[in-house]
């Protein structure tokens, strides 16, 4: 099917789909749920053939052996998948709320409700528990998905996403067009100019994809091109937490975007030698003078520098950084709050590991993305964060000119939600 | 100076003006206030300039008389002028709101906080009194501001900006650097270029232009590219009320984005022609088959359509409108809920006039524009919509590999904000 055919079709089941009960959408994602439990053997079947294929582009280099890794899917991360669907019928609707209750003047009244956006197409790389992730992430918000997986992963992506659409197609009230794959770079580069079907575009990926989208596009992107995250060892910290934070940050999952790049070390700091010689025994590669201070590693490398004071360490993570997230370790409050008040990112943290930033672990459930936009949302992008709002007014016959010409004047009061 | 310089100057600014205090803000405002009120002289001069060089492109057609009139700067909109900056210094504060705060486990508190865009880059056209209003709004939402005003009103729109901007500066714990202006396109075709610098840019003006800026950046851009706005007269309307919105929202400013263009009536209004005949004799020309439903006038010329049915009427405002404003005359409760809920609008109305989509009227205060973004923010936007938010977490060494192995688990509990 030609792209702007399945664009129009997701954007006329959004509008239903936008108008769907909390009781139907919970209970798509059960049955969503349901099917993957029910298919897991075809699921692993397919998962295997993507496998094998793999195997063959790591051995000659064309994929990394980490980009492997994500690919396998297995008893644990299906489980896992399923899981994330069932905790998603848990959380409230977040359609349809009223966030503003306003009278304009005497029987005008002004109601701000949150509704969804719209079509959301989310373009991925080689973790196929995304499809899962972000289908029910969608469903629950009431945005129509149009989703494309990375090649490596064809196989796995598409028995996922048949087995849910399917299971979702069961559901009496749900359209299955607000749930739709596309499979070639020619639809995706279609996608891009589809500006008024699809409303919102989030790449999930490396840095090269999300720039290649933003320059492509009239459409919003949300998300983030890299995680270039610090942590700051102020004067007056604490060398044990100091090393257990760094270590944390660094080693845990080094491949993740809220993982530390850089280091930047107080110069007064007292214990900077032991300091680096723990972070080195923990197999932390320290770099002291990098080519390019805006950098990710993915792997256990260490940016190093050293600061007179707090402000340079500020004004450096503002220049540097990607905006993700930050850290400072110390006992001082007062620079504790000036770094937080100033250091200008998604998440910006006191005396804890940067590893936080995420949406499961700030209880939003689950996450589409983190985001290092300015606008939108910021952060890690749960439910909240795939909805807008609509203005509506009721009145009875009541016009502007009225108000123009001092006929009339306005008597806003916020009424009770 | 070369432009990456100024934007450099209002970045570093930016910082400093997002942790500025409320009482800093508001004595901005109120010195740019009192500057422009003792300055009148001085800007009544340069906008007589303006008009001049004007009155000769409009005799040789190079601009419309309605710029000319947008153009116009007299004693009543410089006084409005100055009475919209006063209002928003009675405004709360928009920054460092607490939004959320979470107890993730005993000891490590997350908090979402507002705070300011950053850098917003603005383009507009003819209209000088942009100038004050957005600049005002800049400030109080502690946002750095970049201006680029029209061609047209050049000398009106520098004498403006530079008052605002040398008032402010006297003003201590203020730096200038957060107001600039600009005057090439070239300076434009920079500022589009300098995503990190420049976090938003806004556009008001026509549809070119909106359209040119969003192919050209990836910077993300808020805003309206036109008002294809509708009112839809459902069977059981009133005429008297149907006659009364109608001419409102087509006389009262056909100019304004919010008037509307395509009046949809439903076959069994009984009173249709006697709608159709009030309306010419109110001056509205009556368009049958138009060659475009997707079209803004802009003057008193409205398109006319009968449909069979309310879905008929949604779905053709879905498919044709702008998602800006659009209502329903009705007496009908259910069809008047059943609009509301399935027009994908930024406004939709239940018996009113279109024309009450705006920021003044909706009690913001004021609005930097009307937005048909699915984005960020929808509708009239004013001070929050100049805002975002940061997350910030405080705790005690606390790591994620603890939570990761299971040592610990997460306690997410919502505390008093």
């Amino acid at each position: 099917m030609d792209f702007k055919e399945i664009a129009k079709s997701a954007k006329k089941a959004s509008f239903e789909l936008a108008n769907a009960s909390e009781e139907i959408k919970n209970r798509v994602l059960s049955a969503a749920a349901k099917g993957l439990e029910q298919n897991s053997k075809m699921i692993f079947e397919a998962n295997i053939k993507d496998l094998d294929a793999a195997k063959e582009l790591v051995s000659t280099g064309e994929i990394t052996p980490s980009v492997y890794k994500r690919l396998k899917l297995d008893e644990n991360k299906l489980r896992d998948m399923i899981q994330g669907i069932r905790d998603l019928i848990k959380l409230p609707d977040p359609v349809n709320k009223t966030l503003l209750r306003r009278q304009l003047d005497k029987g005008i009244i002004l109601e701000k409700i949150s509704c969804p956006i719209g079509v959301l197409g989310i373009i991925f790389e080689a973790r196929p528990d995304v499809i899962a992730q972000v289908s029910a992430l969608a469903v629950k918000s009431g945005n129509a998905v149009i989703l494309k997986g990375g090649k490596e992963a064809v196989n796995t992506n598409k028995i996922l996403f048949d087995i849910i659409k399917k299971a979702a197609s069961e559901v009496e009230g749900f359209l299955p067009d607000a749930l739709q794959q596309i499979f070639t770079r020619e639809d995706v580069s279609e996608m891009l100019k589809c500006d008024g079907l699809v409303d919102l575009i989030i790449p999930r990926g490396g840095n090269k994809l999300v720039q290649f989208i933003k320059s492509n596009t009239k459409i919003p992107v949300l998300g983030h091109a890299d995680g270039v995250c610090h942590i700051f060892v102020d004067e007056s910290a604490d060398l044990e937490m100091a090393v257990k934070i760094i270590v944390d940050a660094k080693t845990q999952y080094p491949s993740a975007c809220n993982s530390v790049e850089t280091l930047i070390v107080h110069k007064d700091f007292p214990y900077a030698p032991a300091l680096r010689d723990t972070l080195i025994d923990s197999g932390i590669d320290i770099v002291d003078n990098p080519q390019e201070w805006h950098h990710e590693y993915s792997d256990t490398t260490l940016s190093y520098l050293i600061v007179p004071d707090i402000d340079t360490a500020i004004n450096h993570i503002n220049t540097y950084g990607s905006g993700h997230t930050d850290a400072i370790i110390t006992n001082d409050k007062q620079n504790a709050d000036k770094f937080i008040s100033l250091v200008d990112s998604a998440g910006v943290y006191h005396n804890v590991s940067t590893r936080f930033a995420d949406g499961f672990r700030y209880g939003f459930g689950a996450e589409v993305g983190i985001s290092t936009n300015k606008t939108h949302a910021r952060g890690p992008v749960g439910l909240e964060g795939l909805t807008i709002y609509k203005y509506n007014i009721r009145g009875n016959g009541d016009i502007v000119s009225d108000y123009a010409d001092g006929t009339k004047q306005f008597h806003h009061k916020d009424l009770e939600i």
